[in-house]
């Protein structure tokens, strides 16, 4: 089936839509919804819009000026970058009966993040995604400075898997002078990424906290490649009583295996080869505990074997976890977390996978 | 002029109501609202309500089923034991654009409470208070367990004074097993009760969190008794971008000066006499400022003065604060917070007062 994807040319990242007219490549079996009712006119305001038609077959080119479509779709992805007017915005959706449905990020999206944001659909009535490097989780010698950012590109990739408004505040909208709150979840953020990161999931919690009370969700979906983030948010959900349902969407990986993350693009072509050995290793164990293999001991050993088989990759962790309390399991004798980060040069990638053991016939 | 309250009488401090028929004093001059339509009529179902009439003559004595008043009462306050259905009301009024004012208590309610119920009324449509002894907010050798409680009574108060709701959860409720998860306000913590009371602050802000995520209150009351309290959580709610508006209330005071409080209920009237000098010490700091008197050291002073004519009372801290930072005051030269904490016998009382100082002419 031939689908039709609406692409929003931004002039700045933010504010006023300012779109160009650009050619479009119209395929000759392609259906479009809504008819085109302005193609072939020339756009009379500067409000045209470049279209891409993706999955459809071989088809002549033309130029389209889309008018009616941009007028009846230009608000479909909306800006907000005030802290005040998402938050009223969001009380306005949940006063019209609307479901809210919110897939937070640190931008610089991936085909992980998108997926996300079609997952949310079937959440809500208005998917919200937000876009915001927060400070308050990286540590002094992390890569706050340097995490990748393209916001322009960012809001033309989450239009176009249909989200309705972009969340985009400023550091300072977040953390005005004065800040002195946050919120501790204490167990679960211990092990595993807490303890190379100390202060890492404090700074997800307070961060993710102040999201939910701005842009009040029904619904939230979050990446199982942060495992160790999930199980934390789900627990300062259930602690503090919001109203918000936590869902886990699977790790979506590269064809190869790698696990997507906004920090792959820091790698080169070599250590993007090594990179590969992290979810290689987790195929690995998940192997070995289908051969019946219970001794985390044992599986662990392979695990490291298969990550440490060169040079290029300095394990930080790899431990077998219960999938909620983040508990060491010795044992893997039911559904038990591999969990894995590795620094592959100087960027540090995580990956995991629910290990289950062969159940008996 | 004559006031009608309205008392339902329950057979449990929470769960279904059971009101019983009871004898009503009618006084002659008394004007009634609503008309007591049912009265002289035994009632049929049971549901007849114990009238009091207060602030009103002299009168004769009569017995009156009031069926048709309980009938359109009934519903007026509302006992929710339940986080969950808290949380599902407090989003129907919010869909329904009601205004939901919120009076978070530890219970055993005294005018000063009531106060701030009255208070409340005029910033919602539906006023909600809610009961809980905070196990968290207590240290281990503090009065948790002797906290004095009287929920049946408690109820009787706040209907009386026209709150819609009260939620009255228990602890395990509030804090179930695997609960981990807190929230900490840091700097505004740290002085004056946050020295002696290590963790109290995190328990109060945790717990009030939870309640406004339950609550989903617009606006929330609180006494300026405790001002530290109203401090920090007016901080919490700015810093988590909560969706309330907080509202502090001023000091209700016994006709004799001493500050409302439920700890009262522990003293003997030798006690109560001697905890006087809370109020009065103020009193006196104010009469200094007024007379020019500048400089933090000499005010104290005399506040300690005040405080120690006498024995029975250990003073815990008298310091003159910012009224927003509660940083320490060299100088009262703008209104300037004196905050104090005295033990008298094995009670900790809490007074303060905004200093004003007299304004040049």
């Amino acid at each position: 089936m031939s689908r039709l994807s609406l692409i929003l040319s931004r002039e700045r990242a933010f504010g006023s839509y300012r779109p160009k007219a650009f050619d479009v490549s119209v395929p000759r079996r392609a259906t479009v919804t809504p008819p085109l009712k302005g193609a072939g006119r020339s756009c009379q305001t500067g409000r045209s819009v470049r279209m891409e038609l993706t999955d459809v077959g071989e088809g002549s080119r033309g130029v389209a000026s889309l008018r009616d479509i941009w007028n009846k779709r230009k608000d479909d992805m909306r800006i907000i970058e005030h802290a005040s007017e998402m938050q009223q915005q969001a009380d306005k959706w949940r006063r019209e009966g609307k479901r809210i449905a919110f897939v937070p990020t640190m931008g610089y999206l991936h085909a992980g993040h998108l997926t996300l944001m079609q997952a949310a659909r079937q959440y809500g009535d208005v998917v919200i995604m937000s876009i915001f490097v927060n400070p308050a989780q990286f540590g002094p010698n992390e890569d706050f400075a340097r995490y990748p950012r393209d916001i322009e590109r960012d809001v033309r990739l989450a239009s176009e898997v249909g989200v309705e408004a972009a969340f985009i505040p400023r550091v300072e909208e977040i953390y005005p002078s004065g800040f002195q709150t946050y919120v501790d979840v204490t167990d679960v953020t211990t092990p595993l990424c807490g303890r190379s990161r100390p202060g890492h999931f404090r700074g997800v919690t307070t961060v993710v906290a102040k999201l939910f009370n701005l842009v009040k969700p029904h619904t939230a979906v979050f990446g199982q490649k942060d495992y160790q983030q999930l199980v934390t948010i789900k627990r300062m959900v259930t602690d503090l009583n919001m109203d918000t349902e936590i869902v886990g969407h699977p790790i979506v990986r590269e064809t190869d295996g790698l696990a997507m993350s906004s920090r792959n693009s820091y790698l080169d072509a070599s250590q993007r080869r090594t990179a590969l050995r992290l979810s290689r290793s987790l195929e690995a164990a998940q192997h070995l505990v289908e051969e019946g293999e219970q001794r985390s001991d044992i599986i662990l050993e392979r695990v490291r074997e298969t990550l440490e088989a060169g040079d290029g990759l300095r394990v930080d962790y790899a431990e077998l976890c219960h999938p909620e309390t983040l508990e060491k399991a010795p044992k893997v004798n039911g559904p038990t977390l591999l969990a894995l980060a590795a620094y592959v040069g100087s960027t540090r990638l995580i990956d995991n996978r629910l290990l289950l053991p062969k159940t008996l016939s």
